[in-house]
């Protein structure tokens, strides 16, 4: 098919996408980090990182909502496209479970891909979803040949240049290594671009153990929030082809808000504030036309 | 009337407002702060800020925009209804000149207070905007005649209980004090509860001799973020009955994630991160059930 | 608590709720039509009806997703807000099973009494919901306890003037009706307003002996699709208080539509189509001013 | 640039924009109806309409507000993601003026190529744009040259896939013909693919007389709404490439909604109503899987 003189949209997308999944493996992982807005994002590209992770945590934080399925696939989709206008980064936007369903999996896959943001993730928690970082939570998992089912499902709404990451929360919910492998190498073969054997038990053995077991036909990415000891690396040297600082830029701008917010009320003079971007930092950052760098 | 068995709505309603326009002059400025989101939100109430503001400048950085009239009213009310969720403090949002026009003002007027907003400001300047801190730039204003005349037509279809915080940008667009003050004392007259003679000159001396000529019908704010040396004290003896703080918070947030993105990137320990604020707060402020404070 | 001198926004809301709950029981039924969108609304309120139904079903359909809980909370909400804007008349919001946890419920509750909508119905279908009037699909229900619980969470999260309706799928389920009419009352016992024991079999006994069995403590409402040579007074004689035609308005509009595009395609003199209103009865419908009626 | 193996949305993107620009001149005209939801734009489809044409009066009146510029740049966007979703047909957006300003027409321009609508049309009247049908206003135009790099600025905002369709109100405003054209011709030179030399008077000559002076680098569209004896094969004739029925399918869908509210509000039979589309209409065009035709 001609895609006749200009194209410009088609290359975007195909741009944002091979950096996502670069043709060949690459040397490095893939670095992605959570981007809770257009702003953020716009830090994370000057910083140099591959793409721009859109986490259900974070846009659940920043709407003041639990992250437990509240938050529905229209406001994540608005999110994911005010980030995809401020960046030339791919967008990778954390799904949840699909929103419960197949067929919402299937509908927020294509309403992504047709607005232009590169990717999403989906896991195998049944609706509600919890948060994987919360302890003693009874977790109850989508069945493997089901969640295989919603992967392909997606996979069929949109096409192969869409990304697709599959995560399975099968250590998370207690479940063995080999059954969470399985688990990551049936969504693989549903059509899954990438898989995420999720953990958060800080056994780093479990990162290298993933790692050396995994010979599917996806590539391999980690969300090592939970592993502070590692480095990137180090899980590239494993064979995590990508890797996602899911929550880290959200979490500073809390500490220093509530830090900031606890000076600015007791009223004192705002020159005495440390820390602060000036202005012309915002400015520039929000793309006023004519503002240079701070 | 009869309000019945459960006013619940009402009274949370009357309790911001009342909180934002104390019967009574207050004995310190009732003090607000830029929210950009909700938790920036719950962050403001849990220090003690008296209502958060919706900074049109912060919410434009946020969706990745200049601050030029390109945020739409739908925009910044879907904001704002996320904060008033949130939080218990009052909400006053910026809406820019109210959107160029007296019927969109009107409109975005009702819109806010029909959805439990506690108020909104609007600003003299001609559409399209452009943000009062930029320098350098040709500014134009609605005659005095005519803004005035927009204050009446929101307080016409609000009622009394909303709080119309009316701007005057004549000192930025270089006109007289004795200008801006009469242009600050009709729209009083047209219905405004506070007004606002903006300045970003920097020059100290103009904040008190604006509230040394004030004597007009309604409040006096002021938004110091040019002044970075007066206090909160100073302005309430000057006779400021309400300080707006409006975009420190995601000057801080702005700041931090750009040092922690840099860090990040480099792919070293996640443990070597300093200034986060832990994952349990994350989910603390985002209201998880059962989450304790950090 | 005294609400000051101008407390309109809580009078029109308790203006609202009075006509879809009167405090003594109306001598017919309370009226609402499904209005999906805001023009509907208008032409609602100018034929008389007593308030406007957000129907998942119709809002799904102008939408273009299948009635299976793809619709997200967030979407409702901002539908039901331009209705509310555009009439005086009370709006009842349609929220399926409360998007399928007692969390979401209560959160939707909240947001749309803040939002200054009048009400809401949830109905005891888990979730996935599937719309009642598609034949031979297995249902399955929330069990009594659990949806009076998420009856009782709505309740505590928005206090007495929020109106509740919960409507029990169990007829449609396939259950004895002496089991619907329990499901019914301990629902009004968790603190619905109004119940509705929905039928869709069209043997129209089932009306009148819902109806006479029905003793509990709130009102009875009727959803009548399939009860199509049932009157309003009889409806009203055997003991219903409200009335729902929920999806005329839409049904209409879509044969219209089908008729006129056909019509239109083949291209001949517009002044041939018949059934149109003029432009006029547009601007005015959409509130243009100065525009008088056609 | 090799779009490798899926270029599903590329394809999909090429094939409406091809649908409604054809390469070469068409036969008969490319016509596009007006579709103010996705139902309507399903009902399009299906007669065999070769495009959606999101009408800023159309969609203005669903939110119950004049068309005025009250509506924003986001609310449009939303509203034509949801009907390219729903239709595989090219989908036009009726953008105003641009939103008053050159940056928010190509930021629009920008969003709604991004996500996968096909085109946009924008129109040479200052902000506030008036409604065309309204008679007896006075109108006022952007400059020639300041609506032409308008023009130009979304063009490059763009690239040269996304349809620009520019529109002149200078008949509205009662400028000569010759200017009329003039400013088309300049549009057209800027970068539209299509222009619009608007006409409300009814003065059939209008029309012929647009086309035959018309020679300019872009195809010419015509909206009559105001002419309501000319037939397609006229215009097409003519010359015209392009005719759009703007308002035709919501002025029917409100004459019905009105005789059908007035009969419903009587509460007679349901089974007395004609011109309702039954239930399984609905829930085909809504989407229902495994639903067939009614």
């Amino acid at each position: 098919m001609d895609l006749g003189t200009g194209p410009m949209m088609a290359a975007e997308y195909q741009a944002r996408r091979q950096r996502l999944l670069p043709p060949e493996e690459p040397s490095a992982p893939v670095l992605l980090v959570g981007t809770h807005n257009a702003v953020a994002a716009r830090i994370a590209e000057e910083a140099g990182f591959d793409g721009c992770w859109v986490s259900s945590l974070e846009i659940s934080a920043t709407k003041g909502i639990p992250d437990r399925n509240l938050l529905g696939a229209k406001e994540m989709i608005d999110v994911a496209q005010t980030i995809r206008s401020a960046t030339t980064l791919p967008v990778v936007v954390d799904c949840d479970n699909g929103y419960g369903t197949d067929l919402a999996a299937a509908r927020v896959a294509r309403e992504l891909h047709l607005s232009g943001v590169t990717g999403m993730c989906i896991e195998d928690s049944a609706f509600p979803k919890r948060n994987s970082l919360i302890k003693s939570v009874d977790r109850s998992l989508e069945s493997r040949e089901a969640f295989a089912g919603r992967v392909a499902r997606a996979r069929a709404a949109t096409g192969d240049d869409f990304v697709i990451v599959a995560r399975t929360e099968a250590l998370i919910a207690g479940l063995p290594l080999d059954d969470a492998i399985d688990r990551a190498q049936s969504y693989a073969e549903a059509g899954a671009d990438i898989v995420v054997v999720h953990s958060n038990g800080g056994e780093v053995d479990d990162l290298w153990e993933i790692a050396k077991k995994w010979t599917g036909p996806a590539r391999l990415a980690s969300i090592p929030t939970a592993y502070t000891d590692v480095t990137l690396d180090e899980l590239g040297h494993a064979g995590y082809g990508m890797v996602v600082y899911a929550n880290h830029l959200l979490r500073g701008a809390l500490a220093t808000m509530t830090r900031l917010a606890a000076q600015l009320r007791r009223g004192g003079q705002l020159s005495a504030l440390t820390g602060l971007a000036p202005i012309q930092e915002v400015l520039r950052l929000s793309g006023e036309p004519g503002v240079a760098a701070a």
